[in-house]
């Protein structure tokens, strides 16, 4: 079994996360102190998933508020916000981070007054929930993404919303987990998800440590698995969900919704109302992340597999929009189309 | 510049090709002298590419011949047959293979009762026939695909069906190096095409030796490239087209097809009429090469990048539908749906 993605290790008042970025050669943990280690975990995806982001986050936030001085409320939530501001420039698409600095956040602002040692229980407490309720909704949502589902359905998932992504079952991978416990025999095929390979590296290693039925294709190949009738639904998770519907995901999500659409296949958006963005209307609105072109040309090989100098383009997001999305589960509840009135509803 | 894929050495001769299996780190020739060493150059994809595939193969059954008794007729032309039945093994989805072998066979038919100097002369001119013709069918297919093109038009590729394909200027790149000839600053995206990495490894390669503006991308990026309004028309090969116009070409193919009908793009399959097969008359009746999985999971990277012992699926091409091709551009004109007349109009 794959350890926690993220922990609080109470002993050493510590975060300890699985370094996904050594998977699958190499499972290996590292115990993190400082926001500092803690925003580079995020940036260079030892830490990755948007849930896991976002809890990876706030215990950051908690163990950069133990380093402040203490001093009086005023300056003590300004030093916080500072830490805040800090962790929330690791990356740009995933909300969940800049969701979970805010809820640390609006906790700092009321127990600002309280002495040093209580603001600090608090921030720890506010960082604990938040990492609690994700292990809750991700169950949730798992129930209720099996409801959807069929015992032998062919299905397709890109890039990993598994446990590693999050803090228990996953998003996209919860509803897989779930029937793989209740007998569902589930045929799932992976893709491997360049340049980043977390299809390859991650969402192969989870299901086959779950016994469940996956096969690693490259993205390429999903047009001909869908085309051959093998999938019956694809499971996406989710960076950010925008108020119609528009969803940033892992680059390459937009390709297989439409793919799907095209062969008439439901595609399901999986992830915690913490993803909702009500606030942005449309992906319009949506930051997408651009990283290094040596992802594509060197990265993992042997030898660089590209000529030197070759001009990239490499987003580490698309978004696909609302209108190919058949629902989003969220563990509030399921929306269907027109999503602009389904999500405001689900968050009452 | 890349030396020519595939060249008779006079001197010796004997076939030298361009070890593509070692681009861009090598730029390795290779002299092939008997039947054997081109069908593992065939299979191996030191030689790829299905015009290339075809004069490969042309040569590769005169330079058998060369190693034939000087028997009587019927004994020659039957050994003749079993040169070309080992060679038609090599591959089984491009039908040039078949193509090139079949006419090396119907003039080996007719020169089995010469003697035997004059039946290898015979077979020897026929394979640079081929040769010849395939390098003029290319320019007459970059001409008539330029037609199509507008300057400063973004176009987008997958695979490889440049110039180290065929004989000369490729099949899809053949309008773009023609374009670039006059001035038309074409804007290119190069899928990389995992999991053999021709798009990266070879596409990038030539259009920047060219002096073309290529940008190298993921596979699953060619989505968002189509949503920003970068691509005005995708161009690829092919290795097989069916009589209602079904085309078999390099895995992933199908999916770019899908992408471009959903955002409004044409899609453009370049080719000789030696890439036509009417005696097949739709998708179902191709081959689709399977490949080692290891592909997938072990080549050209570092360390293996999944889980040991995982399923995969690796399948070398995939079939586009007719539907949701804009047009066929071979050398003899320019087909348009319904393929079934257009195709067998073409062929006269």
């Amino acid at each position: 079994m794959l350890p926690q993605p993220n922990r609080l290790d109470d002993e050493n008042d510590a975060l300890v996360i699985l370094d996904q970025s050594l998977l699958p050669g190499r499972v290996e943990c590292r115990m993190l102190r400082t926001t500092e280690e803690i925003w580079e975990a995020i940036r260079s995806l030892r830490v990755r998933g948007a849930p896991a982001i976002g809890v990876a986050a706030a215990y950051g936030a908690y163990l950069g508020a133990k380093h402040l001085a203490a001093s009086d409320p005023d300056s003590f939530y300004a030093d916080f916000r500072a830490v805040c501001e800090k962790l929330a420039t690791a990356r740009p698409t995933a909300v969940n981070l800049f969701w979970a600095l805010s809820r640390m956040d609006a906790r700092a602002k009321i127990c600002a007054v309280l002495p040093q040692q209580a603001r600090l229980a608090a921030l720890r407490e506010e960082a604990k929930v938040i990492h609690r309720e994700d292990i809750e909704q991700n169950r949730r949502i798992g129930e209720l993404g099996l409801s959807l589902l069929h015992k032998g359905d062919g299905l397709l998932t890109h890039c990993n919303a598994g446990p590693i992504a999050t803090s228990c079952y996953g998003t996209a991978l919860a509803p897989i987990l779930l029937g793989q416990e209740r007998g569902y025999t589930f045929r799932v095929f992976a893709d491997e998800t360049r340049p980043l390979l977390q299809g390859a590296r991650l969402t192969s290693l989870e299901l086959m440590e779950a016994g469940v039925d996956v096969t690693l294709i490259c993205d390429n190949m999903a047009s001909l698995v869908m085309k051959n009738g093998w999938v019956q639904a694809c499971l996406v998770g989710c960076d950010r969900v925008a108020a119609n519907g528009d969803t940033a995901n892992k680059i390459g999500t937009s390709g297989v919704a439409v793919l799907a659409k095209h062969y008439g296949i439901p595609f399901y958006v999986l992830g915690p109302t913490t993803t909702l963005d009500l606030e942005t209307p449309d992906e319009a609105q949506i930051p997408i992340e651009q990283r290094a072109g040596a992802e594509i040309t060197d990265l993992w090989y042997a030898h660089p597999m590209a000529p030197a100098g070759v001009k990239t383009y490499n987003p580490a997001f698309d978004v696909t929009e609302h209108a190919l999305i058949t629902a989003i589960i969220t563990e509030r509840g399921i929306a269907y189309p027109p999503y602009t009135e389904s999500l405001r509803a689900l968050m009452g």
